[in-house]
């Protein structure tokens, strides 16, 4: 088990309970040894859920499932298990998802497609889902309102810290709670990597509304972020509503009663996502990638993840060396509209270079002391247009080689 | 300096003369110490020149220069440095290259657009060009045909080896010779990276018809190698043919006449980018990637890319792991058409998975044998059409992290 990531959070933060979201956690044995591996979630009827997965063509079996069931708006039950993905195991591994959903739906007594499940860890090999529908039984017997630490850290595969983000909103005058959970160190790139993420309130929403703010919310964050480039099998973000708080139904995700939930969705989720990059594998620095001026926000996004992905920036910023020189060729190789004579950069807010050039008598000392910090701040500015984007990632270190080098064996 | 790559080829290979081609190389103290950073080749009048350059959108200043002038279709002289790569360098650095390329062309006595130059180093300073003009009168005094072990030598970075290959061919039952030099292990990706190569004949061939060749051999060879995905803002490949083989005219780069100079020049080519990815920063494995079955070969070779590029296959294969679920994840993520259930996977010959599925009685011994040595075999069947590619690449070590987290200061 590696060390805690030093850009680690201080502390869990302290969940309240969500009416209607009842947790448990348990080990059966799945891949680890003398830890959990198992989550178990109920949600009371009425709930409503939203769900964004992994945009790879080779989609786990657990998410190939979930894209289905999601349909249909409900939600009242998610099972999760780390240590294995159940992803390209072909009709075996749809087999296995299907005795575990109709276990579960038995179990909760609902119906097979309001029950969620997710896979992570190991790829291509058979999941042991037997000893899931085994453990569900006894799992549901100990569900309780506060089991959130626990639950973030039984989903956990190379994390090295439990992930979760809580904000309240109000929605028309009442309260309501937003408690999220994630896991996720590796194999994490736009359109998500091994990241799983359940977000829970109490709020009452439709389920069409709470489509349109999750993927809203999602692209600013859990889109936002990069570890390595490499994109999950298995990705998958879940909200779900209970509608518990008893606020007044809202129309759509537009309406301005939302505006604070909207406001504290993204909060929680840029929390989450942010954790996710605090706890990249072999991580020392979180780096914000911003770009600006760019002709459009895609293309701004596009730019940063481009810098952020790159190897050559990564291994620069874990040297704490301010080799800005490599943003300039990350820049040229993204493929997106910039003219040399335009280009600015700045470290840690510092102009190393304007217009194409480095600035006369640019002083290295401040951005070399910024280098040494464990929050690296990098901004470009395209010097075209308007657009702007923010993305988040992290250096890249001999650690990552280490945990990545030897992780399946 | 890092130690000679595990990969290298066991010995420079024995470059014979080239009619019409002379080099010296030099110490001119742009940035090392106690090493030749200055190459300069004169070519006979007559000499055809054809040219393909980065595609980043910031191209250093000798780049710019270079694109322009081989609109020329001749070259008389090439001026190279290594240490800085004037890049980034605004005005500055085209005034660099202009003063450059005035006095190179004045000591030949030929027109400025006959003489390229090419830089390669570190991004965003000015270069001390007053050392290289200064440097150029004396090392045109040592001139030689002999001086390509030196040549190769004066343009390495953080290349561990020095890169040269050697061809003859027939054109029309003249015996022609193809010599290549080369530098470059970092900043490696398609397109190029900081990559430079330059390719000599005796052959006489149009210019017109040596951009073809060089086009079509340049994307089998330099445009299917990746190291880090990186895209340098420096690449240049120069083919030059000096006509003094003295064999018949050649209509087009399609000529029968050509078929076998075609092939050396392949050659050639594929020997010099395979030997870049040897020198791959921290390389201890040479990985080619073969992709069959894509729906079309551009299809292929993205998915071959998307696998090459992968930190996580990368590093995997620098584990000796046979983690071949991260073979699965790099296809899904590629963006390019693939479904599960026709997926099939080899590594080193050895079927693992078929259609979507781990092989029955799967036996992971040989395999595991195979990661164990030098040159590692990854060939992946898309099953839906007859797209093909074959990529080469090198593993992810902590060799690399430590080349790159110190590589400025």
């Amino acid at each position: 088990m590696p060390e805690r990531s030093p850009l680690a959070p201080d502390r869990f933060p302290a969940l309240p309970p969500i009416a209607g979201v009842r947790l448990a956690a348990g080990a059966c044995g799945i891949r680890y040894k003398g830890r959990t591996d198992l989550l178990f979630v109920e949600l009371a009827p009425g709930t409503t859920a939203a769900g964004v997965f992994t945009r790879s063509s080779m989609p786990s079996a657990p998410v190939d499932w979930c894209r289905k069931a999601v349909g249909s708006g409900r939600a009242r039950a998610i099972v999760v298990n780390s240590g294995n993905a159940n992803a390209f195991t072909g009709r075996i591994g749809a087999a296995s998802v299907a005795r575990t959903v109709a276990a579960t739906a038995h179990l909760v007594r609902c119906e097979q497609r309001e029950v969620f499940v997710s896979s992570t860890g190991v790829i291509g090999e058979p999941l042991a889902d037997e000893r899931i529908t085994a453990a569900l039984p006894q799992l549901r017997r100990s569900l309780s309102a506060e089991g959130w630490a626990e639950a973030a850290a039984a989903i956990m595969t190379t994390d090295t810290f439990a992930k979760a983000a809580t904000r309240t909103a109000k929605i028309g005058g009442k309260r309501v709670v937003i408690n999220g959970i994630a896991k996720g160190s590796g194999m994490i790139a736009p359109n998500m990597g091994t990241m799983l993420a359940f977000i829970f309130t109490d709020a009452r929403i439709p389920a069409a509304a709470l489509r349109t703010l999750l993927r809203s919310a999602n692209d600013r964050s859990f889109n936002s972020i990069t570890v390595d480039g490499d994109t999950s099998t298995s990705d998958t973000v879940l909200l779900c509503a209970t509608g518990q708080a008893g606020n007044k139904a809202v129309a759509s995700a537009a309406s301005a009663q939302l505006r604070d939930f909207r406001a504290k969705l993204d909060e929680v989720m840029q929390d989450l996502a942010q954790q996710v990059v605090r706890d990249g594998e072999g991580a020392q620095k979180l780096i914000r990638v911003t770009t600006k001026g760019a002709v459009s926000e895609a293309s701004a996004r596009r730019i940063a993840l481009a810098i952020a992905n790159s190897p050559l920036v990564k291994t620069a910023i874990a040297g704490e060396d301010a080799n800005w020189g490599r943003l300039v060729m990350a820049v040229g190789k993204s493929g997106e509209r910039a003219v040399p004579a335009r280009l600015g950069v700045r470290i840690g807010g510092v102009e190393v270079a304007r217009k194409g050039m480095r600035v006369t008598g640019y002083d290295e000392a401040p951005v070399n002391a910024h280098m040494k910090g464990r929050e690296i701040d990098l901004e470009v500015d395209i010097g075209l247009g308007r657009g702007r984007a923010t993305v988040w990632t992290c250096d890249l270190t001999h650690g990552y080689i280490s945990i990545n080098a030897d992780y399946r064996s």
